[in-house]
């Protein structure tokens, strides 16, 4: 298998490290084998190629079975243009590898729980899977320019029925392998693109009669992630709201650097990265939390290599270094052992049987 | 003063009823004249006129000095196309009376303040006040259509200089009056008018030394609400970012039953309703919380007639009132006395020195 590491900027270097070593491990208990190309992308690339995504990082990535990507961004590079910046390499990788499907799994770690901004009971129990639209909507819709002499400006919402079918297909899929539940979000009081979306929600609905399917608007759905984030499984919606709902979604654990997502395409090739940023203040000082790199690995080899066994083995022995008390700076753990990346890494690999 | 009042669906008319007993009040001790003009909106309106907002409605609102609004909507009217629909009325009067800002205060009360899903220590002296711009943005934009045969949609976020300064200058006005913090919500790294919107609060921003202000990106304002409430003053952001974001921080506190919302004009006329919905499900029983609708009068006294020691007065006696512990179904109080709407307004006037 041949997967692409695009380590980026900040403390991306150091837990690329960690993936790789974990991955080896897992290669190596397995019998399986994984070839690593590592390229450039973000504020490096930027400083190398004066591009966020060069050339020869898009015809590796589409080259790959898949793809690890550490973070990306930085304070340095945060004055120059916008089609300059380090967030420009992200999206660009995603349209050039037609990502689709942004999955972003919420569940907290029983150790780490008193952490969350919530209160215990209503927290607990919780198991989100956020599904975002990754390639349509007002991040990519034309027109998107200033007009009538620079005193106005507008961005433009364009799903195609397509685009839509794609996502909502994968989540109704998604779920029946869950749950059984699926919430649709939309704006349909007030948004064209919405009413499509609901239309179209309703009728895959009748190709998928084993999954419960109900329609939220956006903002109850921001509300009720933190009234009752228990109630829910399975969540799609478009891009946007869907950046706002994730990241929303990612604090209610009290433990965001321990989350993995997945951007994916329909033949199952997918870019895999922690939820959390690039963090330049700690980069280089051997502290960074591996843990959400280390758990965006085990779920490439679920969606990308459907080894199930091997994904497993890398959740059960991080879940089991959080029981043994052991957690980075950023975390806190009841009369834990604080350790830094290096440490953290090798407890893991030392748990993986 | 003119003041029109459209009670609306579900509870509207109950609590319209304790907005009319508080402001009789108020006049008696104050020796104001409030005259009271009754027309109808929303699904009230649908049934008995066949459209959301009658003529009569709109020229009622626009001779007047301040309309007070109980709620709109319900299941009964859920299934009508689109432009028929009750929220079409609260679309449509925002539009006819060019109310372009909304403001949402998110403070909580001490005796209710447990019933937060948030841990105490979080939502503890957050006093937020969340500016939404209410005409422009992807509501409004065109085009808002069908596209390619239906294959596609489109919905369009267009905002001209203007309509962003108004609000913009809106929002450093009102934090000079608050503790002049002014937190800009956008997202630049993503929309051309979003990218506007920043320069202009930067170019604002020189003529209000005063004022502190810093800009997130709408992604992380969705998260740091949760996390860290109480850093945030003043909040101003566009139409749909601010629909989110106001439902998502009206939940903070743990009663949303108590939260007033103001949508106010450049002249000061403004359009005043709680937050909470019509809640059909409780309608005509008597047991509707009436203390949003109760403070939105004070925010109209406030913000529209320039009356602060009324508004003040009508605020006091509510606090006083949860501090006696009496409290409606929807809330809890230790210890506390539950009663109904009627009750409940009884008691608020009677705290009314
Ligand atoms: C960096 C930015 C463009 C990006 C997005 O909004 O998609 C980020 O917020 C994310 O969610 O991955
Ligand atoms: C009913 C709906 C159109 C409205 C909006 O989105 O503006 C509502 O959610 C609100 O916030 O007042």
């Amino acid at each position: 298998r041949e997967i692409v590491l695009l380590p980026g900027d900040g403390i991306g270097q150091e837990i690329m490290e960690s993936a790789k070593s974990v991955l080896n491990t897992v290669a190596a208990n397995f019998g399986h084998q994984f070839i690593f190309h590592e390229h450039a992308i973000g504020g490096t690339a930027i400083d190398q190629y004066q591009t966020p995504l060069p050339e020869t990082t898009i015809k590796a990535c589409k080259g790959s079975d898949a793809v690890l990507l550490g973070a990306v961004g930085g304070e340095k590079w945060d004055s120059l243009p916008g089609d300059q910046r380090p967030e420009k390499g992200l999206l660009g990788i995603r349209k050039a590898l037609d990502l689709f499907a942004n999955l972003r799994p919420i569940k907290g770690f029983a150790p780490l729980l008193h952490a969350s901004p919530l209160k215990q009971e209503i927290i607990e129990g919780s198991d989100i899977l956020i599904i975002r639209e990754l390639t349509g909507g007002l991040y990519f819709g034309e027109p998107k320019s200033r007009v009538e002499d620079g005193n106005a400006a507008v961005d433009t919402l364009y799903y195609s029925r397509q685009e839509m079918e794609r996502i909502i297909d994968k989540s109704f899929q998604t779920a029946q392998k869950r749950r059984k539940k699926l919430t649709s979000v939309d704006k349909a009081n007030v948004l064209e693109s919405s009413r499509l979306w609901r239309e179209i929600v309703e009728e895959k609905s009748k190709s998928y009669p084993d999954v419960e399917v109900n329609h939220l608007l956006v903002d109850a759905a921001a509300m009720k992630l933190i009234t009752q984030p228990n109630q829910f499984d399975v969540i799609v919606t478009e891009n946007l709201f869907g950046d706002i709902l994730s990241d929303e979604a990612s604090v209610l654990t009290g433990s965001l650097g321990m989350l993995p997502s997945a951007s994916i395409r329909t033949d199952g090739v997918g870019l895999y990265e922690p939820v959390h940023g690039s963090a330049p203040d700690i980069a280089g000082l051997g502290i960074a939390n591996p843990l959400g790199m280390i758990l965006s690995t085990a779920l490439m080899l679920r969606q990308s290599f459907d080894m199930q066994e091997e994904a497993d083995e890398i959740e059960k022995a991080v879940q089991e270094t959080l029981d043994q008390g052991y957690h980075t700076p950023d975390l806190s753990i009841k009369d834990g052992i604080k350790v830094g990346t290096k440490e953290m890494t090798d407890t893991v690999i030392g748990n993986l049987s």
